[in-house]
């Protein structure tokens, strides 16, 4: 890849494969990480900043990004945590983080800001719920022209949700943030949870085993951090880790891994009593003008080697860790 | 089939393919059809009444099957149809009807009262809104206990819709109805539209074309009322004719074309903005108890054989009809 | 009055003040009460079927009005009761019913056949959820045409509702079913919780006190079946007993008992978080075609008189009683 | 009074009596105004600021009140506005804006910054949608606890709405942000729409008639101000100016102008078909914990009195206005 890298900023509930995503951003000679904006999700906000750090810190780039702090809860509604399916999201994973400080500009201000220094470069990797988001839109009606492309993990493409039947655990979360960023103009593209996450981004027995093989301490780092997710999958059913974050990153980072795309009118349900965060993707036959850019398929294998590769870097922590033993 | 032949009502919007699945219940040895349930939904209701006779026509048992009139609007909403997919839902196909009347009997009592006769015995397939079927569960709270088994064409298993991305044409019309029914307790099966119709009850060229080769009176029937929506079909970018309707009556008669089922927990949204009649289909790992059986695959190149052998059966209409040029 | 009685059906959810509205139907010169309805309500079916019975009993009236039985359950969700404000509905009161039968035909049936008997004839005296009602109109779209008036005990006049902050009970157990009757065409006349019933049909303890000393049985009665909701008519604040449905009843007798009333466009919410059940009734100034009439005022004092006259009635009651100890 | 001003922000989409409610902010010696912030609501968001300027001007207060910029959109919705009822907001004043600006920082910044700096010491008069008070919140969770004490014109205590039976227009226009500040932990006081403005906040003709006679600058901006509001409110049965927002300033200023309040829980819909802004205030009977206090009723002549007093200030405008003939 001899381009430019791609200015951006991920937008993260950092745990588990939050973890890989950052780790492309930060490790990928493709990309050119700006900042990381952290919003509420997945496991508590402060265990989401120490999981933040801890990845930084596996990446030997402790200090080297921007860490800003965001949206504490959803826009309207009570924040609800996955952990359940995360745990702490980082494999119980400690470091002593003396020292270590977000800056004091709000995630907000920060996205704001930074599209409008430079309307059109950067990108964003949202990998979280969109409340971040959808607030600096609020702030800046502007925010969304000034973005280049907004890459969102979020809603599943007519197909099965996971916190409900219905709706995807990001959309869920804060789907007045979702619909919101829908509304809001922005060049989206979506990856959504199904199909393409659990056909095509879910890593089995073997591909652990490969990787884990590595002995990197990327490689370890990974297989802690999916540890609990890749216990709460197999309990649902789903063969092995599912990496829905890291994917965004990667379609960004490397188009080339998108075999298939198509256009969508995507909204998200704010008002039902059993589709809260459901996302309509009206493929072109119901008369809605198309807002987004939906992955329906990718070259897998591809995506894969891609991670693989990049767990492969070597690194050297910055800090110490200690982990509960495997 | 040495079975007793299976004692059923069909409760239809007749239009399409409907006229296909009272083929089935009229022709199939396996089948007792007891009765004709019409139910507002896809056309204009004496439309539907005359589709009706003229199925029964077509398969020469004009009279020997009572027709009742149900509910000719759904229970709280008004009454939405599908007119733009299905045409006149027969063709273009006329008979004079001079002294063809249906039942004095509504559909709603007739239902209550045959599932009363003979508790456990009688079965239903449902392949229009669920208008009726809750009608007579809320007129009789015994009634789904009386019945045996009840077969629904309706929603799609976490699947895309087709009157709106998120929902299916039946639940979407009816959806207070759809709601009221999966929770009265009945035997539920369910022949969803996507993906088991979209990608396995769905006859493209060469089979359309060899049905229509057969010559026979009711190949020449199939072509017909399908010739609408197989336009409409082709517009929206499926490539055939399909067949929920008749799979569901087909399923009913011949369980073994079904090669996987599942337990699921299925509802329907009836407050969504975006997502009315939308049915979520839960399967079973988010702490719901299951209520209903959702097919998840068949025996498609059976299916069609069934079809198609079923539209060889030689029949003599016991009127004459008039037809468009084709 | 020298006018000829009205002919009317009581459909009820017997309890407290719905004993009071059937003994001015059964015992007012004015009334040619033709059957009463019974639908899931207050309490529990059977006991408010016994409450019928017990009505009219105390009015001698046992065996004179036919009384069928109807829905069970509300259109689309669970019941839910209001036994916390009415206890059993009748105060404790027993009563041997043996021989008692409801008729074999069911109420919904029995209301769509004698509105067609006798169309623009029959009046109708909703004073509980609406699910017969919407289930009639259901089975007979000319039902509401056949109907000469329907007077509704429901909803607030955008006043306070009861079971919560934003919806009167009625509405509240059957959101679909109001939905349903008030979209259907009906000549509606509507008394609503607040404020009329509120502010008009309160009576406080100096009339309550006088209707105990009147010492009929009817009296007696009265005290008996209104001393639950007495009690928790003031635990909330209400200082007497409330007679929304009596004053229903009388407001179809007496006419000149309404010295104001207006026209309005009323629909109910099904689908709100907080409002299921409200009453939206808009007064003319938001483009909306009226389609009821709300009675807005009364004449207070005549309607206490009217219903204490009712109460002097002399009445032998046709089987023994017995109650608790007051 | 003796008692030192009281500090305060007055957040407003200016228009009529958003102008009379920054009057008292800007000339009662008991208000300490430091700043004015907007938020879209009932005229173009450009011309809101005008009117702030137009009002500062009429005061002579030009440059002395710093005026924020905030959220010019609802959080999730499209902006709708109520031209139709106010028309431009200022009765046509026109006066040349050259050098007036805004201060650069963000009303939502503002207010954060504002609150922080003197925890417990501040108090908001909120007097449009409540956008920027939701965004301010999200902002720093510590908002609501920084704040002294919220005023909030919007909603109804269970009467009638006015952009729809159901909702009035600052709670209709953002509902979520709405629901988001009830559920923020605010010291919150609430100046319904209905009955309080509408019973004791309306300026009929013989009031009207003896502010305009007084013949100051501010008595006939005031006219200006009011004339399309009067107009509307005319053409909607109300008989009269109405001032729920300078009722807000003014109970925030005068608690005695108070004669009766009461602790509520408020919630507001965001879900409804029919209710959407719909405030749900419960009055403590349904167990749910209070959350706002509501003013139930004002000393009327009181408070006419002191706008009208207000209205007598001498003042002299900073530059010249014209205005369209009266
Ligand atoms: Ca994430
Ligand atoms: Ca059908
Ligand atoms: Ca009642
Ligand atoms: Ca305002």
């Amino acid at each position: 890849m001899t381009a430019s890298p791609v200015p951006l900023v991920i937008d993260t509930d950092t745990a588990q494969d939050d973890c890989v995503a950052l780790l492309a951003g930060l490790l990928d000679p493709a990309a050119d990480l700006r900042a990381i904006t952290m919003v509420a999700g997945n496991v508590g906000f402060e265990r989401q900043v120490r999981n933040a750090w801890l990845t930084l810190n596996a990446a030997g780039r402790l200090g080297s990004v921007p860490v800003h702090l965001g949206s504490r809860q959803p826009i309207v509604r009570p924040w609800e945590s996955a952990e359940n399916v995360h745990g702490d999201g980082a494999g119980g994973l400690e470091m002593d983080v003396t020292g270590l400080a977000p800056e004091s500009e709000h995630a907000v201000d920060a996205l704001v800001r930074m599209a409008a220094e430079r309307p059109g470069e950067l990108s964003i990797v949202a990998i979280g719920p969109l409340t971040n988001i959808a607030a600096a839109q609020l702030k800046d009606p502007g925010f969304a022209s000034n973005v280049k492309a907004l890459y969102v993990m979020g809603g599943s493409n007519n197909g099965r949700g996971n916190i409900t039947a219905a709706a995807e655990f990001n959309f869920y979360v804060d789907p007045e943030a979702a619909k919101a960023v829908f509304a809001a103009g922005f060049e989206v593209v979506v990856v959504p949870w199904d199909p393409l996450t659990l056909r095509q981004a879910v890593f089995g027995e073997r591909r652990l085993a490969e990787i884990d093989a590595m002995g990197t301490p990327l490689s370890d780092f990974f297989t802690r951090v999916c540890a609990a997710t890749l216990e709460f999958d197999r309990s649902v059913g789903i063969d092995g880790t599912t990496h829905p974050d890291s994917l965004t990153a990667a379609v960004l980072l490397h188009p080339e891994l998108v075999t298939r795309s198509a256009r969508y009118h995507v909204d998200v349900e704010t008002a039902g009593e059993l589709t809260r965060g459901y996302s309509a993707m009206s493929w072109g036959v119901h008369g809605l003008a198309a807002n987004a850019t939906v992955v329906e398929e990718i070259d897998a294998e591809g995506f894969y080697r891609y991670l693989r590769d990049l767990l492969a870097t070597p690194t050297t922590p910055n800090r110490e860790t200690t982990a509960p033993p495997r």
